[in-house]
């Protein structure tokens, strides 16, 4: 496969109209952001407060008071205006506009003369700026303000926020780097790489892109900057309030620095620091013509999605450290499946789309999306799993410590930690993740089937169409051509689903059509007419899906799957113990549309069977197997993961035992 | 059922002769002995040291130097103590018993004048004693120095020990109390109540009992000792080294301290301190006829063993606090099952045989004994298991760290910690575990099948017997009366155990003969002479187990036994991944006896399938359920769980799916 760096790129003249998606996005634009802003100035009654805004108000010196609230507080308000500027580029909003005006002004007050921009070290340890950056996320502050201010900027066209970053980043660039009096380093927690590459994409500085190149290129290098780091602090601990032991290289793989990136096989560590810092390879990859790092990042890839993912999308196997284990190890009790970690998978996907665009990635994005990341929030938008479990016995959760840090009911959301502002600008952005082009390959990729208008640059001319999705219900989904460029062919490449099962039905104005498949995408190449009519039916029917044999927790089990969604089953349909159940592996699987079920969803019935439980004693936990009655055969229902915990506190699980 | 309270005692004239069980008992004797003794003096090279007589030797003004190890570590001479007096009861041994009487000469020295015992305050925090009853084991060590001068004097008749713990018992007795100005408290780890019993049973005086009763009494009475105490050092943790906040009463369940013991219902809390304190309650129960507290054994009995133990006898289901988590919550990957808890198990079960002759409490301690405890032990008596999983896989052993607890190899055992000294006194004292006797009712109680000689003491006058046992690998059981007393009769109640599922056979001096079915015994009254034999035949079968539907962890699965063994399947013999591999729920189980297997063992053969695994891709986490193709019959063979691990390193597990 030839990468073509350099010509694919996101597009961003998008707009989303779409039956399923909308009601998320609405309820980002119109709950989240607004109860997100109440607590980051400390206003939601009974709530433990932000000290967000107040922070800054602080270090702009137009309030008294000490600093409050954790060493990365300043990221919450960043990571907030992020997703305004794509909620206002979606749909205006001066007042909101007006409110994020005046949160840039605070923030520019806030700002040294030197550039400097961080209330913690402001307020709380002046002078003791960049001496612990394994800790203190002082570069990962950094990277959120610029994400915010690119997304600003990118929405309003106002310079004022692109002005405070970039003097920053100046700073930063005066502070880290190879020369002599420098600082040669990088931070605990990856996130200002991926910034940089934004940044420089908005202002075309090559020293961002150079900055970002320097940070992943010095990670991991020996010596080893964040134990020699430690060391100067005498092993002194921002969050221990102690000395502790220097740590070992080993034990950097946590922060992703045992070794340089580009050598590293296996996904490792805290997984949001690791999806943020591939994300950032996979930019630079491109952009670099890199080729040795786009190898890694392919290696990577493999590793994290072919070994270490859960059938949902969910990253990160051990609560330990967010972390992932090993490869196969995919424990579905004791899971982490970070909400965070998904979302930056999917930041991941989208830059390995960018890089070469075959449907693996966009296939994995869709998996994320559809079900770790929407089942973390409520249908109120006001709580959240930050662990997405794919099994769940409420007693367990309460009094077994290993499976304390799995819900099982979604948690009220307070303001200031990181899955639901996460979750917030990844769905205000959305429309970013739908299609690519390949401009000189006059290319158009249409990854995801999400309702949308897209207007798209060839060298050709400008592509526009509109597209209306039935997903994830049924499959058909429609295009309309609304501007193509005159005389020349242009190619119309439609991912292929591997939910299909490769069975995907094209119609170009109502007439069916053959297509070429390249790398998992149906190409279709012709001279467009604008109000030509592409119906592209992937076949979207359920399934059952068996894990890899190595995978030990899902030995003999299938999780059922219809599309993108994945199911499961819940104590509300099915009674409990749900470990009782089991499916007959050759049922017919019946969809059927329940639009009284928590907004409409499609439901699934299966045949199966419960095992026998009355002749058991109570006092009995042994008894020889024959005693066993034949189990009975029951009804299943299932129903979108996504869905799960709204309705009673129950039991719920996606991989169920198959039996007959 | 009538309780014989005070009737029924445990033998100890008892000496055994078995095949099976002199191996376990001469390793302790031959190597865990000696090997402890070298570890306390320091003297393993490469190992830590154990300071535990360096202590008592720096405490009896004899060496100059700091006190070394754990607060607690006085109790690892005692239990080398109180195993070597029971070695010396089954094994004179001049050589052993000198260094013994030193040893105790060394103690004595290091006793205060006024009584008081005790390296660790001694040495390190002169003045702090009794302040700190919480966390620093004071009264544990006080009781295992108890245990250690009763199987002394028991042993060898001198009372030198006996005395010394006398005189810090009556100091005890005088701090702690209901009288003004005394501590009306307890230890935070229960041990000090059981010896006390011990030493009342040796000493006949009641002021012995009546102390036991107090701490058993004021346990999480309210207000709470434990948080009193706490709130006068101002939280202050000797753990720690800092200030931690007051404990809840709640918290205080750790150490069942959390309401009074009559009131307690289910098991919780550190399992080791749960069964210590069960133990002393059985042992109380008995000795003062106490209604209520024999229902709180009861019900606390069926708890644990109805509601919370895997099926090796293990108990406690989290590492973290060693701890019982709720009912039917047992994980065989995230186990605990220390193996000092099924040994408190042992103890608390042969309390409730000496309370009322029930054989379920002969169960349960047979299938702890043989199973969890003995497979704790390496055959070289120096590596351990502390926690017994049910399910290993060694990689997740090594990367998953909510399973780094479950060790995949024994450990190399150094010197000071709890469970080998403890399986060293078990097995050193087995003989005390096989018979009881009701005097009043000259009945004598057959429990465990464990080739041995006995003299048991009726009101009628001696029985005296000889057992021949072939278990565990055959049910045969013979027993031969050596004297009886003339005139009367003497029932002859011999344990129907539950896994020969109600059938067993009776002869008397080689006719068939009936029996009456008591309470589980098979019991047989009538006048006894010298050279009768009486052969009983527990039918011994391979067998498959299930476990309670509520189980969720063994949902689909069985598990393997024979006779009081279970089985497991090993990587060694059965390939890799385990979970891969069903068993047919059909199955014949062939036993045949493998003589080259880790000391000769029956093995156990049994139809099963493998699912397909070759026509996965490597990079293929997920696929249709309906691409797999049938699974590969397989031979499965099983090796009993206590040889688990003996052999290279692998994946094992008991419960195995049942698929067809």
């Amino acid at each position: 496969m030839a990468i073509s760096a350099g010509v694919v790129q996101g597009s961003k003249d998008v707009k989303i109209h779409d039956d399923f998606w909308n009601p998320f996005i609405e309820l980002v634009r119109g709950t989240v952001i607004p109860y997100q802003w109440e607590a980051l100035n400390d206003r939601i009654p009974g709530a433990e407060p932000s000290y967000a805004v107040r922070n800054f108000r602080i270090a702009a010196g137009i309030q008294k008071g000490e600093f409050g609230g954790m060493v990365f507080q300043d990221s919450d308000l960043a990571k907030w205006l992020e997703a305004v500027g794509y909620s206002l580029a979606n749909h205006p909003d001066p007042e909101l506009e007006r409110t994020a005006d005046d949160v840039i002004e605070l923030i520019a007050k806030a700002q040294h003369d030197n550039g400097y921009l961080n209330t913690y070290f402001t307020l709380k340890e002046p002078g003791k700026q960049w001496t612990n950056l394994h800790e203190a996320h002082e570069l990962y502050c950094a990277g959120h303000m610029i994400e915010a201010a690119v997304a600003y900027y990118e929405a309003t066209g106002k310079r004022k926020m692109l002005d405070v970053v970039c003097r920053f980043v100046d700073h930063i660039a005066a502070v880290f780097g190879r020369e002599p009096g420098k600082l040669r380093g990088y931070d605990g927690h990856q996130e200002i790489e991926l910034a940089l590459v934004k940044l420089y994409q908005a202002t075309d500085d090559e020293r961002h892109l150079r900055l970002a190149q320097f940070f992943i290129d010095e990670r991991g290098t020996d010596p080893n900057f964040l134990i020699e780091e430690c060391r100067q602090r005498e092993g002194y601990s921002h969050f221990q309030k102690k000395q502790l032991q220097i740590p070992t290289v080993r034990q950097l793989a946590y922060n992703q620095a045992h070794q340089p990136v580009r050598e590293q096989e296996v996904a490792i560590g805290h997984s949001v620091r690791a999806m943020y810092m591939y994300t950032a390879m996979a930019d630079l990859a491109k952009l670099t013509g890199d080729a040795e790092l786009l190898a890694a990042c392919r290696r990577l890839w493999r590793n994290t999605t072919g070994k270490q993912m859960y059938i949902t999308g969910g990253i990160g196997s051990t609560h330990h450290g967010e972390a992932f284990t090993f490869d196969y190890d995919l424990p579905n009790d004791t899971i982490y499946a970070e909400t965070c970690a998904s979302i930056g998978l999917i930041f991941f996907a989208s830059r390995m789309l960018q890089l070469e665009s075959r449907s693996e990635y966009a296939d994995v994005l869709e998996r994320a999306l559809y079900n770790n990341v929407i089942g973390s929030m409520s249908r109120d938008g006001k709580h959240y799993f930050y662990v997405n479990p794919l099994e769940v016995w409420p007693e367990a959760s309460e009094s077994n410590p290993g499976r304390r840090h799995v819900k099982a009911v979604r948690q009220k959301w307070f303001g200031c930690s990181c899955c639901p502002p996460n979750v917030a600008r990844l769905l205000s952005s959305l429309n970013r993740y739908i299609y690519t082009a390949a401009p000189e390959a006059n290319n158009v990729f249409v990854h995801l089937f999400i309702g949308s208008t897209a207007q798209l640059d060839l060298a050709a001319g400008q592509v526009a169409l509109r597209q209306q999705s039935r997903l994830p219900w049924e499959g058909h989904t429609r295009l309309e051509l609304t501007a193509a460029p005159p005389d020349t062919a242009v190619t119309l490449s439609l991912r292929i689903p591997s939910w299909c099962g490769g069975r995907a039905a094209l119609s170009i104005n109502g007439v069916h059509a053959d297509y070429e498949t390249v790398n998992g995408y149906a190409a279709v190449t012709r001279q467009w007419t604008p109000g030509d009519i592409i119906e592209w039916e992937p076949a979207l029917e359920a399934r059952l899906s068996a894990a890899h044999p190595q995978i030990r927790a899902n030995a003999g089990k299938a999780a059922i799957e219809r599309g993108p969604l994945v199911y499961c089953l819940e104590e509300a349909d099915n009674g409990r113990p749900l470990a009782s159940l089991s499916l007959v592996g050759s049922s017919r699987l019946e969809a059927s549309y329940h639009d009284e079920l928590l907004g409409g969803a499609i439901v699934i019935a299966a045949d199966g069977h419960a095992d026998e439980r009355d002749s058991w004693r109570d006092e009995a936990l042994y008894r020889p197997y024959a005693e066993g009655r034949t189990p009975e055969p029951v009804k299943l229902q299932a129903i979108p993961y996504y869905l799960w915990g709204n309705r009673s506190l129950g039991e719920m699980t996606v991989w169920i035992r198959v039996n007959g």
